[in-house]
């Protein structure tokens, strides 16, 4: 089975961290890893902008396969959330408009497929990264976050594809094992 | 004083309001409205690239010098101010990465413009912008509220400019006559 490239993003508008990692069958392998800092100067529109170069220049630099973003926490204040969303927009339209497929996973499943527990602290995820990414940077816990996804979307996306083929296909079983790898 | 064209949002995740309209000194004239309507189909990313896409395309249609977006209200479930925040980030990005300048407003604020009052209805709106923009089109409320955007922009824009230019000159009177047309 050949080798797959997954992009995890953590969105923020000032920070948002960005893992890629390559996956193939039960195997992963620490690729890079990084964020898209955004100083907090200019008008809303700039800091945008500067977001979506940013992270088209990670796209296009290391030209993923799949994409997987962490669904941002809500229950916080609405202006927090706000902010947060436009970010998370435009974080989600880099990816959209390289026709790429992209994927969303909650923070709780994310931490659960990382360290076994939704409640995780972001040490024990960064931890955890470091264990099964030899390799991982992780200047800073954004990128372990952004890696974190990347795993979770690594860990999920065979029983997504199994789900799809079984779908379609007389035969799930066997097609399956072979997605699978 | 040359003509300056304005472009005036009104973001959603499923309908963004857009109105066009030429400033020239005091004297409003309406060029164009519309939607850009996203089918809740597929997922948030291929959405996100749709909304994109059809503002672009509005965007290198009417060429505006300037953009104004209104604020959201934040003020309700904070899923839906999510949904909106993502929405009104690809929004906002589009002309930013035009290298258009991007204003915000406030509804209240934009009400306050077009009808006088900050508590105005959508209908209330809607039925001064067919008065101050004859030709507009409106054939939905979305359009009405982008172009009230470009409206309390036109009001406001000579304001901005004066204050930038009291800051740099030293006989501000005289030339923000000259900005106010």
């Amino acid at each position: 089975m050949a080798e797959i490239k997954l992009l995890g993003l953590d969105p923020g508008l000032r920070i948002t961290g960005w893992g890629v990692l390559a996956v193939n069958g039960n195997r992963l392998r620490h690729i890079a890893d990084g964020v898209v800092a955004v100083a907090a100067s200019g008008t809303l529109a700039d800091r945008l902008a500067r977001l979506y170069r940013g992270l088209e220049s990670v796209v296009e630099t290391h030209m993923p396969d799949e994409v997987a973003v962490e669904e941002t926490f809500v229950n916080r204040n609405a202006a927090s959330t706000l902010k947060l969303g436009q970010a998370r927009g435009v974080v989600m339209l880099v990816p959209a408009l390289a026709s790429l497929p992209v994927f969303e996973y909650s923070a709780n499943l994310i931490k659960k497929s990382v360290v076994g527990t939704g409640h995780a602290t972001k040490d024990q995820v960064a931890m955890m990264i470091r264990t099964l990414l030899p390799g991982a940077r992780l200047e800073r816990a954004d990128a372990a976050d952004a890696l974190a996804v990347a795993v979770c979307h690594a860990h999920h996306r065979g029983a997504l594809a199994r789900r799809l083929l079984a779908e379609v296909s007389p035969r799930p079983g066997k097609i399956a094992a072979k997605v699978a790898g």
